[in-house]
């Protein structure tokens, strides 16, 4: 299956308890297309950069295989922008600086070669933006998408047109939270999934991820990481790897996405280990292979042995 | 195996979104005895209470198989007592009240007929008295202790000589936190494994709970409830679910440990879903076993399907 991904694609500067960097290449659609591109040959990118983005950023995507044909350059624009810090326990990030640029006027097109795109997947944007690719996708198999608290406080209407037309949503617990009103996170779940996209995923960070469909929950844990540098992107690069996943083995049950889940969870746990995309260009199949049986082992129940007399 | 149980009996005044409830039976002892008796028919209580503690609730304790040759009975002083209240999150309580009363000069006697015990379990009380405990215990084959954020505050010194006399601690994510000085749990755990307790169980309320041993981690899901009423007694509800699996099984490696996590659990599940300790004299054999299958669905990986070319 070919996947479209559209997202920001950004200049990230970023400050954590273990050191900062300086307007690196980031964004959504770069940490989702990266890892997606480890299980999928087919990942066609549709974002917008400016002029001052360089041609070697490109070509770095490129070399990984991804199609930027949908890749806008507005020349006398500049790159979306985005300045962070995470305090010491990495948990709450704090933004510093948001520069829109080129996504203020930012209008998607899906590039003819993309249309029979089996999966489309929205990184955070504007639910308005995530709609309009949607609907030049013709009719993809798997529409999936991400939003943020922002979209939530500030766009509700446009979003919520958005989910009404998504298979799968993917976000976090304080997120789900906010859109549903309920603190439960299992009644949050009901209220979304009532908002229509069925196949729901909450991610919890330090706590894993939960998935639920008509067939219930499943709860993935997390990776126990000792050394988390920068968790920017791990959430566009667990959706990156859980569509990623989908899409080459071609099967969307819900079977299918507890792996995705799990595949995901291995990537983006890869991500935060190093500042930015850093980790995503160095690891391997074998890299994620051996963490998806860690998941395994992490989570396995031993094999009944009820004490109680029959 | 025989389970000695040293923690409070206490009268708890308790308001949650849900309801409130006034001076009912509570106290960690409590909640561990009657979780653990569901697994165990030897578990010996220690513990105290004034006059005013009615015996028809020592009856009830009798009648759940629950040995109270060890608690006292100081006529002249008043029971101890907590009134606490939950926000509509649930995550957070805040302490209205806590009148030690009986607990104050409380010297715990380990009945003759318990000192064989194999398990000592030491709820959540003073450090000393946890202590004196474990050593009329004779030589046990596993001392396993609760604490909070009070004693780790107000009693350090006490309380490291008792980590470092048990084998296992079971305490919350916070406390793990503030126990260690580290923010990330993995980091945490490995702190406090250095401390004494080799197998560490860190609790994480919705999240599940986290197994620290010798062979690596091992995390459990939580039970999605819908329907919380009452936190109170959770973690003490967890903590005789787990001995009392141990004591059953008379197996103390760490897959046994594993299969206890995930039967503490599931009676802590129950506990929640009532005011006080009412769901814990309610449930039966089947009950627990029929949310332990659900822990398994819920948490279960499936077989490995890489999507990655040899």
């Amino acid at each position: 299956m070919q996947i479209i991904v559209v997202g920001t694609v950004a200049f990230d500067s970023i400050e954590t308890p273990f050191g900062s960097v300086d307007k690196i290449l980031g964004g959504s659609a770069v940490y989702i297309t990266l890892s997606a591109r480890f299980f999928c040959p087919k990942v066609g990118l549709v974002a917008v950069v400016g002029g001052d983005f360089p041609e070697e950023n490109i070509e770095l995507l490129r070399s990984r295989d991804i199609d930027v044909t949908g890749l806008q350059v507005i020349e006398d624009e500049d790159t979306f922008f985005w300045a962070g810090k995470y305090h010491y326990d990495l948990n709450e990030r704090e933004t510093l600086a948001t520069h829109l640029n080129v996504l203020t006027s930012f209008e998607p097109v899906v590039p003819e070669a993309y249309t029979n795109g089996s999966i489309v997947c929205l990184g955070n944007l504007d639910p308005t933006v995530q709609q309009s690719v949607l609907k030049q996708a013709a009719s993809p198999r798997l529409a999936i998408m991400d939003t943020m608290n922002f979209w939530i406080d500030q766009t509700p209407d446009a979003l919520r047109e958005t989910l009404a037309l998504v298979d799968s949503l993917i976000i976090n617990d304080s997120e789900a939270r906010q859109l549903s009103g309920e603190a439960n996170l299992v009644r949050a779940a009901a209220v979304i999934r009532g908002m229509g996209p069925r196949k729901l995923v909450i991610k919890k960070g330090e706590h894993g991820a939960l998935l639920f469909t008509d067939e219930g929950v499943f709860s993935a844990p997390a990776y126990p990481l000792e050394d988390i540098h920068d968790p920017t992107g791990a959430g566009d690069s667990f959706m990156g790897g859980l569509v990623g996943y989908l899409a080459a083995r071609g099967d969307l049950s819900v079977e299918s996405f507890k792996s995705a889940v799990v595949y995901g969870s291995a990537v983006a746990s890869y991500c935060v280990e190093r500042f930015g995309p850093q980790r995503l260009l160095e690891i391997t199949h074998a890299d994620i292979e051996r963490r998806v049986d860690d998941f395994r082992t992490i989570a396995e129940i031993p094999a009944p042995a009820s004490v109680f007399e029959a």
